[in-house]
């Protein structure tokens, strides 16, 4: 029989489900734990939103999302290491073990001053974050996004970064729909896991082309993507976490979302 | 009075316009060279285009675009091969000194293996290039096009790619639209002109965000990237060859072209 001990997803995934629908379908499928999206227990106080992951028997593997920190103007960037702090204190009380970051963008700084900002910004954050032992997760994501959703790009890049702030609870996110295209993934997984820094691994495919630049992510299998060969990089390195569903299609959003758990399921199972 | 000597412009930008109207509307305008696309001068000699070009005052600055190597059969690679070796020929017909390389990729080939047969297509047409003194420049492209279009996705790929092969004519074509996120672009500009393969530069911009995986670039000025730094970095090299205008644009292919290429003019003039 597989197992299915390592099996989670992204509250995003299914996004029409409220989350009491969530978690009971999410436990009888066999899924394991969840990554719990802001935005799915919006209106809810964490705790309760904690007891009811709890009492379905899956664990929170992290929340989603953190970051966003580069902004024009000094309030605004400290309007967004607030926003930031509170989400630790949500994630401690939701029983959240770990935050991924996208780590943000905007078209109007410059480049290599919004890489700064995004440097200072977690450092700013890490002493909550420690305090309350929560861990982050710099998720590199795709060069497309580099206008207004994160100007950290590469696998090279986190790592860099997670050298240069050098703290025991900054790491990385690896998500195949944003690496996978880098010729110098292998070893940049390699050097992340060997600085002790691979925290989560996140899986979907890129189909060939994607109709949408954000929500037409392909079901692991139906795109071009070698996800086992990456999985075997991440698992080379000692990695024994959670393999984690993030799909965001407006195709599967559209469809009946039982079908659709079953179907993520099997490509779970078969194609990662 | 500004200069415009450098100025030329991608004949896939207006590509509403016959070669004929084209070259005469450009000659007016003062823009100074022309890359003429494959599909703008299909169907005709090149030989033909070329006087006809010529008689313009305008220069040939390269063809675009040969390369397109990777394939699942060795049958269908030898068939690309073939259609590169009479690009050669044609370009050396047209008087173009260089060709445009978009490497190639295929979904259904694994990107390790695709890179692989990117370079022995560029190492089998690369004689006939030196026999007829037509350079080639490996473009590397924006990783969302890793699936489809080119497994050459950074400048670090491309300036090793030269490295590896260290071929005379084999060189790189630097366009702001596909490297303008890359951390590394400062340094791997500087590395590519010491190599001296700092071949071509292209400009355009990254709306944000575009509507459209293909055909929704930027007028220069309209985007985030900061074209005159790059340009900086790509100047420091010693490069002083044209900075050619490549846009592809619905948009603008539905404006009267006439408008659009006073428009072009401005904003090279300007934001360039």
């Amino acid at each position: 029989m597989k197992d299915f001990s390592r099996f989670a997803i992204h509250s995003y995934t299914n996004k029409p489900w409220p989350l009491a629908t969530m978690v009971e379908r999410y436990a009888k499928a066999g899924v394991s734990g969840i990554s719990v999206w802001k935005e799915t227990i919006e209106g809810m106080k964490p705790a309760q939103a904690a007891a009811m992951i709890k009492s379905a028997g899956l664990k929170v593997v992290s929340m989603v999302r953190g970051g966003f920190f580069p902004a024009p103007s000094a309030e605004e960037r400290q309007q967004k290491i607030e926003d930031n702090l509170r989400l630790i204190r949500d994630s401690a009380e939701l029983g959240a073990p770990l935050i991924v970051l996208v780590c943000g963008a905007d078209p109007k700084v410059g480049l290599a001053q919004a890489r700064d900002q995004v440097r200072a910004g977690i450092e700013a954050i890490l002493p909550e974050a420690e305090r309350l032992g929560i861990k982050l997760a710099i998720e590199p994501l795709h060069p497309m996004y580099a206008d207004l959703r994160s100007v950290v790009n590469t696998m090279e890049q986190a790592n860099d970064l997670c050298e240069a702030i050098d703290h025991q609870n900054l790491g990385v996110a690896v998500d195949v729909y944003h690496v996978w295209w880098d010729p110098k993934l292998e070893g940049e997984i390699e050097r992340c896991g060997r600085l002790g820094r691979l925290f989560a691994f996140h899986v979907c495919d890129w189909k060939t082309p994607p109709e949408d630049f954000l929500n037409d992510r392909g079901l692991m299998g139906e795109g071009c993507i070698d996800i086992p060969l990456i999985r075997s990089w991440v698992e080379k390195t000692g990695f024994h976490g959670f393999v984690e569903v993030e799909i965001f299609s407006k195709r599967y959003w559209a469809m009946d979302q039982d079908i659709y758990l079953d179907m993520i399921k099997k490509a779970w199972e078969e194609k990662v």
